[in-house]
């Protein structure tokens, strides 16, 4: 066993406090990685304040993890000391299901292990505890490259944030040519559209909010819509081929499933606390329109994305944070107030040892 | 100008009463046929009925016709007199768009010409009159070849619940090894049974109704499944790839979702008169599932299905009316009893006449 500087919730209610935590002494197939930057995603304040289901405490969020390779066990063949490494949302999966065989293991049937805060069903059934930490311990299969040429603060968020819309526009083919929309110009939004561009497609931006207009541009939108503007939204009609939908509340799907081409689809990947509103069948019966969801990506995919983003030189935008600023950020982030991603700077997290 | 006996409705309350009617003279590349069957869709009801929108009266449905050419223009190289022939839902579209060109003729981005009911674009818009009716005149293009090997009478329905079932099927590539749900067991339903069975799909037929089993298993369903029965429902968890859901009236879909595999699908071919319960989007997001929707079929694809059901010898489950039944039949089908398709014999209104 090995200690850990990290920063845990002990309620949901207590924010988060600096905590000492214990990691395995690397088995035969681990690596150990000394963390340099964790990216803070919305699922991290919802697992921390027990929003989606009880949490389990203490819990030490985080789950788009850079750091350097400090350990490695004696089988070790994937990576080696000094390397720089990512990881995301999963660490084991099951590895025996026809969905791991496909390097799907975010859809592992007999359920994957999430980066923390869930049991590690290898190892007694203990508490996984992710990234908001100096370092981790991790099966190899489940550790990422990544490429040096990408600034490894701003890499984080694409283990969470960037795979989440990578693997759906992959799913579906973009390529050049085709037309893709995003709603919501966040975390996610913000690297669909990037990603988007990278692909070749034309990207429409739709938000509700006008001032985001120049910002999304900015990323590269060719076009930015006000879908509360129904002129606006008319303009666009039947020419969207793939619809990325990163909005995590309820809303009406009917104004964008007309901007939807024949065949198209729109695909929602935040699950809102509530119902959604009907969905208008006629829109999908009448232009055949798929409306579908999406789940991170497998670990295939995930270092593909890596790789594709070191070709584009693409990563997320990012606001450093330091220990002492987590919970102001966590506030900032149910407020929509960043532009677009939180990294926590692990350095500070040892500092408050 | 010829003249036609046919039955219409004169008012949404009327119910359908003999009317002669003029169909044009055959332009250069029309036929004439002389009907001998026509199936009785629900659609139909609905339109006579004015329950989606005003219709405009008189008003002659049907959209499952069957008969023999009696007649061509001069231009005609698709038909000849004596063949037997087929119309669907379609009798014209605008022949230019892209939909139109990919022979997706239903999803015309400038509307498709219904058979019945609907202005006709290119006659001075006319409303078009449907096939309870001793003849009608159709663009060559829009006309199916029947093949002779198949029961002329229990042909009529493939051409409107036959192609809506089968085009969905190919859509997703349903082939040997498949496992297909069938929701609702109705003219649809039963053909969709039929169909998947041709393609060498497994097929599971959900139904509310016990009594429905024995007829589905008549079919070729390999499993029948209550799906009000939870304990059912679970064993055909995470098993289905295609679900055809032909029920049109609002209903929860996340039963059926539980029982869809990862990537699977669901889709939906009836337009519920209101909102569908909220879809649970945790279902589509945790095994990317698509939820869609789609629209009869297009004319080559029709020709492809006809082909496919003489290959296999496949029709629809018919009963047979006379002309002064269509207004029990009717209520009959609003009551669900049917087994499976009313088809109407065309000898009888010309008795009538």
């Amino acid at each position: 066993m090995s200690t850990a500087q990290a920063y845990a919730a002990t309620s949901p209610t207590s924010g988060l406090l600096p905590l000492q935590i214990e990691r395995r002494e690397p088995e035969p197939h681990d690596v150990e990685i000394t963390i340099a930057f964790c990216g803070l995603c919305h699922s991290d304040v919802h697992a921390v304040r027990s929003e989606w289901r009880p949490s389990r405490y203490p819990l030490v969020p985080g789950h788009e993890i850079v750091g350097r390779v400090t350990g490695i066990g004696q089988d070790v063949t994937l990576h080696a000391i000094g390397d720089l490494v990512g990881v995301g949302c999963l660490v084991d999966s099951c590895r025996e299901c026809i969905s791991c065989e496909e390097g799907l293991e975010q859809y592992c049937e007999n359920g994957s292990t999430g980066t923390y805060g869930v049991p590690d069903r290898r190892r007694g059934g203990e508490p996984t505890q992710g990234g908001y930490a100096t370092s981790i311990v991790v099966d190899e299969n489940y550790c990422l490259r990544v490429p040096e040429s990408l600034d490894p603060a701003a890499t984080a968020p694409l283990l969470c944030a960037g795979i989440t819309v990578y693997s759906p526009m992959r799913y579906f083919g973009v390529e050049t040519g085709d037309s893709v929309g995003v709603v919501g110009l966040g975390g996610l939004g913000h690297m669909a559209v990037k990603l988007a561009k990278a692909m070749g497609a034309e990207v429409t931006v739709f938000t509700t909010s006008e001032g985001k207009a120049e910002a999304a541009r900015a990323l590269g939108a060719d076009r930015v819509v006000l879908s509360s503007d129904s002129v606006s939204m008319a303009q666009v009609r039947d020419s969207i081929d793939l619809i990325i939908d990163t909005v995590a509340a309820a809303h009406d799907l009917g104004p964008y499933l007309r901007t939807i081409r024949r065949d198209g689809a729109l695909i929602q990947l935040g699950l809102p606390p509530g119902d959604m509103p009907p969905v208008p069948v006629g829109a999908l019966i009448r232009k055949r329109i798929a409306y579908g969801g999406s789940m991170i990506g497998g670990i295939a995919e995930t270092q593909e994305m890596l790789d594709f983003c070191a070709e584009h030189n693409i990563t997320s935008d990012i606001e450093m944070v330091t220990a002492d600023q987590l919970n102001d950020a966590y506030d900032r982030m149910v407020a929509g107030d960043v532009k677009y991603r939180f990294v926590l700077d692990i350095a500070s997290v040892k500092e408050k040892a």
